[in-house]
């Protein structure tokens, strides 16, 4: 990407010397008082290592790899360090929890220069400053292939007695206990966790996705279609200010962190991040949760600048054009009339949860009438 | 791989298909009382969560991507779900922690079946039943390329009052504070932490890279060089019961869990894995302690099987081979007198923390001459 005589190939410094320039990038950026909290070692040791006071901590990785999620020379380096720890940072939000550290394991192919790699961690050091989730170590390899792994590390937002209301609201749910074995992951726990046992063991609240309830109301925060809506762009060669405003959806998107806490804070117990589209995440949302769903597609939020670039469009690419990282979530009625005015962004209720087909969801026209969906991206075919 | 007339492609499953297939390898191969401790959610929601009761967290991550740390074919997909694990197993082992759940992503490249996959995944389940470190989560992506990147968390072994031996030592010890600013890694903090401090106001013990003292003895676990060997077997074409052994040490090396609890435990504070061959990991501690070392090529502790079948190259290989897994520590000398005899595997003191250049190890052999060394690879070039 850089073009200046200057350039520095990343590999002819070695894996240290590129650990070295790029920590500085997260250094300079640093103001007092960032930081990892409780942070005993970072990166230079075998592991990171650091004191945590939390009951309850959440874990989560995204991968984004050159030419699959992400295309170089499309998205600056900047934008792709900010956006491959916003869609970790998005899945953190989307649990209600407040993300701690990040680990950043970069493959590279040894053609990179260095000043694409410093403005990568410019990128990464822009967005930990703004929504936390700081790097504390990772890992640098040689790939065929450029990629970007982030693993990342959250902590309940909300804990022991705060978590009263959602013990409450969960144990009186619709839920049915699943028979997971042991802790570890199956076929039938992958739908369907113990929400109501585990999480009033653990005494931490959390949004998950297996606990929607027939009746509840359906939200989604800020508008939806927009980063969908940006990758048309670019594939149409759009420009203009509504083109630019999708673009930058599309590139750097916000994770919508306070606002996670703000609902768990309030009592909602089930959420996730739209990261695949509305229509195939609420898909999976009722499948884990045993309940299908009927979404009103006037009442899904669509920006100005979405209708302006594709005024034909504008409905699929809403259902279906992913990578949102808004929050969809369901409460009943009064829970919901609480906290929509209050957690900081636009809330637009757009549906509810009903009996039916797991997992089914119908989008229905301003008339009532069912509209056609595209299938939801999958991400190994996508 | 597989070459039998049924095979399924895996990208056929979808992410979800595939997903609840390779978990159930997990699942059948579980026995009671298997599973991540304090688990909450594991895949299936947007975070796996944790139940955290200890102090002090390590975090790593280790990255594998074919045709540069692997090549399929060679080994097979058992042994690489084995050993994508055990390389971040010995990252714990070598903090002297004991590992609690691991976040697995895999980049396919949409060729890989079903079957071979499963096999991986068994790879997997065989060496976190033996180990721990079970698999709470992850990612699958499409990749060009396939590699398989682990993020591990443990947890501290020895906390608070357990420590007090190692602190006194941290203290007494020959580091001087580093101007690392706010947890942030920095060019100096990744060279060398504020040991003592920290160590001191978290209450927990680790094995550090950066706290090696003028005096020290130097010591190894096991033998050092038989991966190195098995992988110039596999170059070089020889068989045999030798061969296979060394083999075996390279697709299947077994990290030191046990053993590095049980040097924290004992008072030992400073430790590293052996991944980049023994010569170039002991001058990174060297360096991160700011102190030289020399090493007694003889007391280096090699197999017969190497020496079998590289009777003229087993010292280089032993130097300079890498992927070994062994810990390597230090520590005054009545202290490795206590643990060397009590640790459960065989520990062969090579040499001495000396005063000197720092980072610089001095190799001699048994007459006391400088052993010429070749430069210990680096992940970007090799």
């Amino acid at each position: 990407m850089a073009s200046d005589g200057t350039e520095i190939r990343a590999s002819s410094l070695g894996e240290f010397g590129l650990i070295e320039r790029l920590a500085r990038i997260l250094d300079e950026s640093a103001k007092d008082g960032d930081g990892v909290p409780g942070l005993v070692l970072d990166i230079g040791d075998d592991c990171a290592a650091i004191r945590r006071e939390s009951l309850t901590d959440v874990y989560t990785t995204d991968t984004m790899v050159d030419g699959v999620h992400f295309r170089t020379g499309e998205i600056s380096w900047r934008d792709l360090g900010w956006k491959s720890m916003a869609v970790n940072l998005s899945d953190v939000a989307s649990m209600g929890a407040r993300p701690v550290m990040s680990l950043v394991t970069l493959g590279l192919t040894g053609k990179e220069s260095l000043s694409d790699l410093e403005e990568l961690y410019r990128g990464i050091a822009d967005i930990t400053q703004e929504l936390g989730g700081v790097v504390a170590g990772g890992d640098i390899v040689r790939s065929p292939v450029l990629f970007i792994t982030v693993a990342m590390t959250g902590e309940a937002a909300v804990t022991a007695g705060g978590a009263a209301f959602n013990r409450a609201r969960l144990m009186a749910g619709s839920m049915t206990g699943s028979t997971a074995g042991a802790g570890y992951p199956t076929a039938a726990s992958q739908l369907k966790f113990e929400a109501g046992s585990k999480q009033a063991a653990d005494g931490a609240a959390l949004l998950r996705r297996d606990a929607m309830s027939v009746g509840d109301l359906i939200a989604v925060t800020g508008t939806i279609g927009d980063s969908g809506g940006g990758l048309r762009v670019l594939a149409d060669g759009l420009s203009g200010t509504a083109a630019d405003l999708l673009k930058r959806a599309h590139f750097r998107p916000v994770p919508r962190m306070a606002a996670g806490v703000a609902l768990v804070t309030q009592g909602v117990v089930s959420a996730m991040d739209v990261s695949d589209g509305i229509a195939d995440d609420l898909g999976k949302m009722c499948m884990a949760s045993g309940v299908a769903a009927k979404v009103r597609m006037p009442a899904v939020p669509v920006s100005d600048e979405l209708k302006a670039c594709f005024p034909d469009d504008f409905t699929a690419i809403a259902l279906a054009g992913g990578e949102d990282y808004e929050l969809l979530f369901s409460a009943p009625e009064p829970v919901m009339a609480a906290v929509a005015p209050s957690i900081g962004v636009p809330v637009s209720v757009i549906g509810e949860v009903i009996e039916g087909e797991p997992g089914s969801v119908t989008v229905v026209d301003e008339r009532g009438r069912p509209i056609e969906m595209a299938v939801g991206w999958d991400h190994l075919d996508g």
